[in-house]
């Protein structure tokens, strides 16, 4: 965060947010690749994956849900009109920079009392939604809350929002490779209604 | 896209994505920085913005229209239920890969016919999304529907999809900047219901 | 629609509203026994259920989409996040007043083209959604567009969309009893995780 | 809830639907008749409307939320995107046949420490939510809960939630004719970009 409020072009804004993103994301692929290994096999191995988190975390995530339909699973929104009740071999997915967003660990603690699994990603891997979770990705950003922290010269959780969706568009390029299939076999899963 | 499909680690994947979305990033700031500039001077000059697009465009759109709303800006979401009408003086924020894709084009059209200004984002700046923006950021990423691309070994418009959401970012970094306001003054506009 | 605008408190409003829903309700059962037998049919025979209209019809509809998940059925709201591809042996269930709402008809139009079949609920026998429909549910009731009617002394669609309401929730008590499942089979399906 | 599991007819159900909505809706009018008279200034003299509850009660808020938007009301959703922080001088309008539905409480508390003032419906005079509520409208309606309940042949909370869909339509009757405009007037605030 800055200390002075010297502006800057949204081009300069641009290139500042893309780098840090490519930064973190990079350094939370090396740290943990094994963790990331373990959330695709989570992934491919539920009966069912339900996605959620709060705020912008959930929007990043909502960006993945859909993909994650286009590779052929059953995804399924938390607190969406049409989604059922978790249970045994489901996946919860979902994300808290900090890992206390209150409705977020709410959430995993219902998924886990429902007997369902749970892939996170944080930056805090000594936290209740870490605690909770089967496979925890730990993203070396700010925390929402850290608001004076250093790690990063955007606002609140921007950053680690960024790369919840560049990880979770590089698990789907990953699934997608693995599962073989080319982009005509993907297609015809897109939404055709609208 | 990838001709084979060899597979490839989750960790190895999200470094592929994060460094086709940087590379795509820096080359739009670079390309169209006085584009960038206008479209930051619309949203601040908006009496309100209007926030729409269709699949993962839409999605990456919500992630900025969450942070424009903790700007202080009057911002609703297309198809919401609170959603007004939208009049002279307003600003309809989009983006379509293709600049073709139908609903937006249409939205585009009635946002055009009631008098709003139009910011588009989109790989096409011939399309007619383009035609009728007021600003365009062309990003020069791969369209969705250009699916032997080889602009890009993600499926579809993914890498354009995350270059909307680093844009986006970048935009509020720079009108967060330009505003001169701490992050302090931002928290509190931040929902509190959840 | 009151020629004049003499006020009317809102207990006296509920009345007039609870009363003009019930009759229109009334009428639409009598009229529409047996396309609403088919309606039922449609759905049960469906392999996927495809929920949605524009504006309070489609809000309506959500809270019968809700239910038809909670008798088990599979059912996808038209626009969300995670929604697949509708196709043959799918059903669109929608509602238009008019029967002439552009994006309603269009949905209608992409489902007809997919193969999928059709339910729809409307005031207007004669119209592009009628037309595009399999089953039709004909509601005597003011369209929103009529807004000079003698129908309703309510505004707008207001009087058909509660229609949809009491229509949907009567289509699934008769779907439930039909099942032979108790509450308590049900209960275990509404969502677990908010 | 039935005793036997005897099948009734989409058009029986319909009508048995319609009554039972009719009947608890004039109880509710009755016997609240001064608190809702109560709730329309609660939301006429708000600076702006918060609305939100659970499963199918916030789905039937979400249309009256739509009506008040149209009444030139500024009106937000409780988990929108956009949804700015409630404060003094604002309202939550919120609904829970029990009125102990965990995430309504949480959110009625939420706004009440804020310092918003909050309208309830529910069918629990003797609740937490209608202790935290400044108005409180009671429905005579059996609870979701309640599973074997005489109030209703039908299931949980179904007729509860109905009467929340006429009640808030009867609310906006109300408003809509002590505004003293016309159709004509309210019209232009419909959403102009689908």
């Amino acid at each position: 965060m800055p200390s002075t409020t010297a502006t800057i072009s949204p081009a300069a804004a641009i290139s500042l947010v893309a780098n840090e993103a490519l930064r973190a994301a990079e350094r939370t692929a090396v740290s943990s690749s094994e963790q990331l290994d373990a959330l695709a096999d989570l992934l491919l191995d539920a009966r069912r994956v339900f996605v959620g988190a709060a705020g912008r975390s959930g929007i990043a995530l909502r960006m993945t849900a859909m993909r994650l339909t286009h590779l052929g699973l059953e995804v399924h929104i938390v607190g969406d009109v049409t989604t059922p009740a978790i249970g045994p071999s489901d996946v919860l997915l979902t994300a808290s920079g900090s890992g206390t967003t209150e409705s977020v660990v709410r959430t995993a603690q219902k998924a886990a009392d429902a007997g369902a699994r749970i892939g996170a990603i944080t930056t805090a891997i000594a936290s209740p939604l870490a605690d909770l979770a089967d496979v925890v990705v730990v993203v070396p950003a700010a925390q929402k809350l850290d608001r004076t922290a250093a790690a990063s010269d955007q606002y609140a959780g921007s950053l680690f929002e960024q790369v919840v969706v560049l990880l979770g568009d590089g698990l789907f390029h990953a699934l997608w490779q693995r599962q073989g299939s080319s982009a005509d076999d993907l297609w015809p899963r897109h939404s055709n209604l609208e």
